[in-house]
């Protein structure tokens, strides 16, 4: 395949720009895409400037891809050249492992290869992302786009809205349940529209009664403003889960006196150290801090599924791929409604 | 009832010595118990030293009560002169709330009445625990002590094996699970003998290799040595559930790197601040770090029962009552395998 148009960057202090990469060509099992649309992650940003280390470059972000099938290997039986599908994080993993065998690829045993950053399996060429206009994958991790899924808008999907999907299925909620999402963000959001989904109590928690308000009219049930010492105290003791969206460190303290009995508190986004709490607030209750990522392929896949059912969308705004610099200056500043998405069309232009 | 013979102190900085406290005369659903066996519990110690700050005094510790019914209100129909029976850390709750309602008394939304530092809900009279020569206690707050469990050894199941316990059934160990319990006193040593029961493969995580054979002798199949940095390696994302019984506080990193994918390790011990700690730990496998304290009436009695079922008995060391100041130093320095039990009938020697 010859070489492709993309936007990355050389160096962590760069902003991205157009480059070329190269794209393998297609071996037995591989898809070739074109590449339709691409969410824009805070990971992506955190990547480009290597702010957690292990960024090899030239980079390339986007790991939440939509797009139309363009070519197929040989040995592929389940998408055909003008099918609608999507990548989320991972494009490779052993395949042999339990947590394969389990559907939880995320969590391969040998690493999963990821959809930049990343280093093929086969001949070790670096992974790029789908800041770019073609992305050739193997059919295993290749996602379908349902018939009724607008493929602009699923591409947030493939990575906030499966990191919001998978705890709230990992630890049962469901009707009955009372669920706070705490922010209101490209997760949060999400958050609160799986949550109501599944058939959760849906209460807010944010520090701003417009988010709250915001959240409300996305279908939250509640709003529970975390600076109002009173209404915190009211809520104590109140929720089965809560789905906590901060992207940054931050005490668990006051979200913790918020769980019921058996209630547990994940952690999405904030990845960091997290500041010292008191244990006595799990131990009064078995209750339990966790952490989640995104899920697996055949979890991602069921997500997909439920929203076209169900007509679930993230909120997005549209952008051409020449305001990615300015989108992720305004991701930072949180002047998002609630994430970027780059109609790929404008790559070229 | 007239006064009982009992040991307790009148202040944080004094040795237990004898006092005579007040019984209750019995109320209508009242059981009246002639005290035979009470563990020592290292809350007895902390309580009477107000370690943790609320202790009234005078003070009477002791909430892992063996003993024989002496008297029934009129209103009891589960009990009869003669039974044993027990009395765990909980003498009372509200009996309306959600938590009294599904067995979870521990949880009450009004909070439980303590065996001991407690106020009765009725009166407001002080209650005081078991290192006494008698109790009275609501038929409700009564366990049987099954045929064919020894009451002495029976005692210390009552808050150490309840503890141990019940976070295993609420984590849903069985046959096929992998246990790992960190630490091996009071609480370790029954969860070592619990995890077996329920079918666990267990592993004894130690720092000291003698304490590591000790667990083996007390049915766990493995042992982890902490501090050796290449067993650890090699033992990481190969557990499902730690028990982590380490009673002081402690950097739970090394342990949560040993958990497999939704993985919880489970605070017992430590009441304390907890260092602070990655969140990635969590977030790349829903991985938890949760706290247990004790278990319901009803999850207590189903311990009880397994215990005269299974033959599980504690490790004890039988104490006479005026030998209590030493075997509290004793404890502090972990010098106990793995429980002190006061034979009552030395209170009037």
């Amino acid at each position: 395949m010859p070489m492709t148009a993309a936007w990355g960057t050389t160096a962590a202090d760069l902003p991205l720009s157009p480059i070329s990469i190269d794209r393998r060509a297609l071996r037995d099992e591989d898809v070739a895409i074109a590449i339709t649309h691409c969410g824009v992650c805070h990971s992506d940003l955190h990547a480009s400037r290597n702010d957690w280390g292990g960024t090899k470059y030239p980079f390339v972000p986007g790991h939440e891809i939509v797009g139309t099938v363009k070519a197929v290997g040989p040995a592929v039986t389940r998408f055909a050249v003008g099918d609608k599908v999507a990548i989320g994080t991972i494009v490779d993993s052993c395949r042999h492992c339990d947590a394969c065998a389990d559907d939880e690829e995320q969590y391969c045993r040998e690493g999963v290869t990821g959809t930049y950053n990343g280093k093929d399996r086969i001949d070790g060429s670096p992974t790029y992302g789908g800041y770019s206009a073609e992305i050739v994958v193997a059919e295993p991790y290749v996602l379908r786009i349902p018939e009724g899924l607008d493929p602009g808008l699923a591409a947030p999907l493939l990575c906030a809205g499966i990191t919001s999907y998978s705890p709230l299925k990992n630890w049962n909620v469901g009707p009955g349940s009372k669920v706070g999402v705490v922010g209101l963000g490209g997760l949060g959001h999400m958050g609160v529209k799986f949550a109501k989904a599944l058939g959760a109590e849906v209460t807010m928690i944010t520090t701003s009664p417009e988010k709250g308000a915001d959240a409300q009219a996305l279908g939250a049930d509640h709003v529970l403003i975390s600076t109002d010492k009173d209404a915190m105290k009211a809520a104590r003791r109140s929720f089965d889960f809560l789905l906590d969206t901060i992207p940054v460190a931050h005490d668990v303290t006051p979200y913790l006196l918020l769980l019921d009995r058996q209630g547990t508190l994940c952690i999405v986004g904030a990845i960091d150290m997290m500041p010292s709490f008191h244990s006595g607030l799990l131990l009064g209750g078995q209750k339990a801090v966790a952490g989640s990522g995104v899920g697996g392929i055949a979890q991602t896949q069921e997500m997909l599924d439920l929203c076209a059912e169900r007509g679930i969308l993230p909120e997005c705004e549209m952008i051409r791929m020449d305001e990615i610099n300015h989108a992720f200056e305004r991701m930072e500043k949180g002047d998002v409604k609630y994430r970027f998405v780059i109609d790929m069309a404008t790559i070229g232009q």
